[in-house]
């Protein structure tokens, strides 16, 4: 149970963590600083996670994984958006 | 064996997927577009993860975590000597 608390708090806090740079890219209109490599590696790593959850059918993994991976694509979105593929 | 090799994959890209971030970082000698609460917050969900990895002995998610977490201090850190803590 506690084992249960502890991963689904882990996930919760790296899932939403994300949102705080969508809203800092979104109000400065500029993301030069972040590495693309960055995100479109993690963003690659996270969609395997997700297709992890599905084939392990648990909705927790599926779930923060599948909103992480729409974060990390607004932000590389965004970031190409206002800054270029740089 | 092949939901081993996919999480193996999984864990690599999300974890070597930061060190762009450092080198990036240490060139530009700036980081003001980088989120530090993203950071933070997403420190202390890997940092769970670290815990929950080393509750339930498996070694591939203590290292994965364990690099991460170090790979993210690092970026806090410059984050914080190059720009502040805006």
């Amino acid at each position: 149970m506690e084992r249960l608390i502890l991963g689904m708090t882990a996930g919760a806090l790296t899932t939403i963590s994300f949102v705080p740079q969508v809203i800092k890219i979104y109000k400065m209109k500029d993301a030069k600083e972040l590495s693309l490599a960055t995100f479109a590696i993690f963003s690659c790593g996270v969609f395997l996670w997700l297709v992890y959850g599905i084939i392990i059918r648990e909705w927790p993994v599926i779930l923060a994984n599948g909103i992480t991976f729409a974060l990390i694509c607004l932000i590389i979105a965004m970031k190409i958006k206002y800054s270029g593929t740089k």
